[in-house]
């Protein structure tokens, strides 16, 4: 197999996985703290995937630090074969939760006047939260690729 | 190159991008006759998006009709490029559009109770074109990914 950009079992993979948990433990940690964030599903939705995010990331991240340290190759076909289906899973529900949260805070904050009227609502919170989602599937994204690439390229 | 089910200029591929393009207009004509659609940046931005997926299926499948006619071959690494990036590109916004859509549905129908209020507003037909819309990205995602198995597996 090639060696890419955030290849498993690399340290460019390793700080790939760390960027990843780290923004979406953020996301998770805004969102939660925000008030009124339980009555809409969407916002549940996105501490529910981002959460899903932060134990695949994490749990990648430990195969890294183990594979780094012990010098071990992961790029077998059967590991990143694993790797790709749980990537593209997480990383497509990862997206969804943060379109969909990103939605309802448009339609909150621009198209009715729900933020402005209801000062209960911590619109900028949101908002946070859902750009930190976003950053943080970006990273998994590129992750999702580089992990594609080297099944296909088999 | 390899041919795999939905490579481009083959029959699949063809049947593939006729299927993305009646899903995308169904959801599109569904969504713009449906009243109150407007005043929502997601349900507008849900039939920019599927608009784009239209134009852009369209072309490939006559692009796809040319060359089953003329029995070209179009696997060339320039022109699978081409197709990896826009099928990405119109995907990535086809599921973003259906996610945000399906935030805001979730959010009139079952967190609030706008749907009961406000009757003008036409909630099974927003729920329908979402779900036109995930089938139509659905599609799409299917060969984006033959697609970049192509570009990678040269």
């Amino acid at each position: 197999m090639k060696y890419l950009f955030g290849s498993p079992g690399k340290v460019s993979g390793l700080v790939l996985r760390i960027g990843q948990c780290l923004f979406a433990s953020a996301s998770i940690g805004v969102m939660a703290s925000a008030s009124g964030f339980s009555t809409t599903t969407a916002f549940c939705y996105l501490i529910a995937s981002m959460g899903l995010q932060v134990l695949w990331s994490f749990g990648l991240a430990c195969l890294d630090i183990h594979a780094l340290r012990l010098k071990k190759d992961l790029q077998s076909h059967v590991l990143v074969s694993l790797f790709v289906v749980g990537d593209w899973v997480t990383s497509v529900l990862s997206l969804a939760a943060a379109c969909s949260s990103a939605g309802v805070v448009v339609l909150l904050s621009r198209d009715t006047r729900f933020c402005r009227v209801e000062k209960q609502l911590a619109c900028r919170m949101f908002e946070l939260s859902v750009a930190l989602a976003f950053v943080a599937w970006f990273l998994l994204a590129i992750s999702s690729f580089v992990m594609f690439w080297l099944l296909a390229s088999v």
